[in-house]
């Protein structure tokens, strides 16, 4: 039986028979206690056993990590727990030794960063990895339930790949031939891995009208910040019929879904975070689902930053991008979520639909308190004319993307589309600060273990 | 308004607007038919327009791809469909022109693949990546419910790259740059991209009891056939306390309950392939949701095959690997799914379990009638010296796995797993019999487009 049913139902003055994996052992000379963990839900349950088990004195020295069966009654407990397990029966399935790194003490996390093969077994990980599967299936519940078309964008790609810097190679090449062309890899030409799947996303939403990548993204960046990583997850929704107002609707129902989601799903993990990594966890995702996210232009924006009296690194500037630091004040400043939109087109994407005003693009990001930008959007340039024309005076290479071009030529419609950084929002929902604690195993600069 | 929800309730009577775009335009001299799709459902809408319109000279000359805007009344039909359209406005959004690919007649999927960035407006693809997106849910929605962890295994690993043929590397290293060393590269290693996220999805089974991959893998096998693509999705799920007929039972379940789900959400999609693309495809389907699957010995397969009345292209041979003639033999002779288990060690791999005979392992292949093998499962070895003395005789590099093989030192328990190659099911599903077919934007070698 798994631990998680015996939270489920009443089991008191019942037999049963659990597995799992000792987190502690305290013993007395005549009795003791296990916390016994299996993983299928956040919480322990308390063994009680005593020297009337035949194997009393093997179980004593049982060490923390061990896996072992129990078989015994659940009665009520006169500890903190609504109920213990009196064992009847203990047998070990696998020990553990004194070298087992994971003790019932604190680890650093950056210790546990070492030996994060064993870090799930932790309650801190345990909390963090079932979030990250419970928001994943928020994130799929949502699109589905509203009948987007997940659309698995390519890994492998040959976009971009010419002399884009922060894209990994993929290769099939012998390093020691040197005479081997570009032409003579896998696929006959220069690939790599893709930083993002919306431009292929456009084509799925310009064929089912509303779709939805979740898969992994690569950026060969030499960053070793808290925020960055070289592998990490995206969602890139893509909706066909939708300007920028609806995908801002849709951005702000997507999310508020996702955190309800988790709160309902997940709040003894959510109970523990907030009390041992970021307190007010909780107060601040329910307060996000309750708020009305505010909409203004990055204009708007600059005009708040400019009356404030506050002495800035950076000062902020029209037709230039913003700071964090500037990201926090406009987010304290209305106290909830803020859609900034409008922005400057020369900080932003060649796909992005272009204003009347000829200097802005109706690009939108959503700032959060407490984290900064975790979804940027925008409304794509369905103009051929425009697109093509932008493309140009960004130098870019047409040829490549001609597929791209091609569905602003054949029943072209206005069309928007938003990214969320899978592991930015785990940051946010988890109160972790560090992305390396928020992927199972993380890939960095010169940091590729398990 | 979505075209679906035209077809869930009744808006005989109704001013409707919906947006599409035109699969057909059949025009007389004073009225015309516009078949509308706009992918959220895989029905089309039947438009009909006449001279009354303002603008019915241009409407008359919309070619096919164009997206229009149509307002109107919801009718009932003389024609086939229950109702249509009667248009009292028609708006142009984007136009098509005469070198738009997808015309109303039957294209041959080889050419459908050139412009694999149109085919999802076809009616043939909209089912195929329609029922790809479904299972997808189908797959999330029954390991959640089953309380499993989703574990986002590395894409990029260190595993297994020292002269494995067939994995890509990954690399930031410049090519002409013949002086970097390895320990240059992005991770200060040699990288590669994943064939298969089991073994550190094991080490998730270990903390959570139950986890599942569902992720892109790779191979950079120069094959080119239908059923090999360089760049494909894997289910890999792992189970704590777990044997061999533990996991074929979760086997059984899990593809019964996608199949189901399939047939319950795309009844249309499946009816159209069943129609055009494969005979018989959903009563083959819904045999499957209802049979009982049928466990033997590899031993057990090879005494039947010896005992067939065949003139085989390979002899049956105990102690050897199945051939393709002998699998659809197998799944004919028992007319349902086939589990075949504890098969000649030396076929396969290290990692699972040995049996007490010294010759046989507890694998289990899935073996499908129409499709062959599409589920590889194992119990895998969870004693440690046993394992060890296994990768000792392969000569492994035991070093690098270390943390692999201590999950067997830490708490070792009974474990199985198992993996569906995503492409190979729904090429199952779909009666598609071409992998390029089921994947968006397939990557085989000297093939990597869009």
């Amino acid at each position: 039986m798994e631990i998680k049913e015996l939270y489920e139902k009443n089991y008191i003055n019942k037999e049963v028979e659990v597995n799992g994996w000792i987190r502690n052992n305290r013993k007395q000379a005549h009795f003791g206690f296990i916390d016994l963990y299996d993983g299928t839900c956040f919480k322990t349950i308390q063994i009680v056993y005593d020297d009337k088990l035949s194997n009393f004195n093997d179980i004593r020295k049982l060490l923390v990590g061990s896996s072992i069966q129990v078989e015994g009654l659940i009665v009520e407990s006169s500890g903190k727990q609504a109920f213990e397990l009196k064992a009847n029966k203990i047998t070990l399935l696998g020990k553990s030794d004194e070298t087992y790194p994971i003790q019932p003490k604190r680890h650093t996390k950056e210790f546990l960063r070492e030996v994060a093969y064993l870090r799930p077994r932790t309650a801190l990980f345990q909390a963090i990895f079932r979030i990250r599967s419970v928001a994943s299936m928020a994130i799929h519940t949502y699109f589905q339930e509203n009948n987007y078309v997940y659309f698995h964008a390519p890994i492998i790609t040959a976009n971009d790949c010419e002399g884009a810097g922060e894209m990994f190679r993929v290769t099939t090449l012998d390093r020691n031939n040197t005479k081997a062309k570009d032409s003579d890899d896998f696929f006959g030409k220069v690939t790599g891995l893709t930083v993002s799947g919306q431009l292929e996303a456009e084509t799925f939403a310009t064929a089912f009208s509303k779709c939805y990548t979740f898969g992994p993204t690569f950026r060969a960046e030499n960053s070793n910040t808290k925020i960055h990583a070289s592998e990490f997850w995206m969602i890139e929704p893509e909706v066909a019929f939708c300007d920028l107002d609806g995908i801002m609707d849709i951005e702000e129902e997507c999310l508020k879904f996702i955190v309800k989601y988790v709160l309902d799903k997940c709040p003894d993990e959510i109970e523990f975070l907030n009390k041992f990594v970021e307190k007010g966890l909780k107060e601040k995702l329910e307060k996000l689902v309750n708020s009305n996210f505010v909409r203004i232009t990055h204009k708007e924006v600059i005009d708040i930053l400019k009356k404030a009296d506050i002495k800035w690194d950076f000062l902020p500037e029209y037709g230039e991008d913003i700071a964090k630091e500037h990201e926090k004040y406009i987010t304290e400043y209305f106290n909830c979520p803020v859609f900034i939109k409008d922005w400057p087109k020369d900080i932003k994407a060649f796909y992005m639909k272009q204003n009347e005003d000829g200097e802005t693009v109706r690009a939108v990001d959503l700032e959060v308190p407490g984290v900064g930008e975790l979804i940027g959007g925008s409304q794509r340039e369905e103009d051929y004319e425009k697109l093509v024309q932008r493309m140009k005076e960004l130098n870019m290479n047409q040829e490549e993307l001609n597929w791209y071009i091609n569905l602003r030529k054949y029943g072209s419609v206005v069309h928007s589309g938003f990214g969320i950084g899978f592991e930015r929002l785990l940051i946010y929902l988890t109160g972790v600060d560090n992305i390396r604690d928020v992927i199972p195993y993380p890939r960095t600069p010169n940091n590729c273990e398990f």
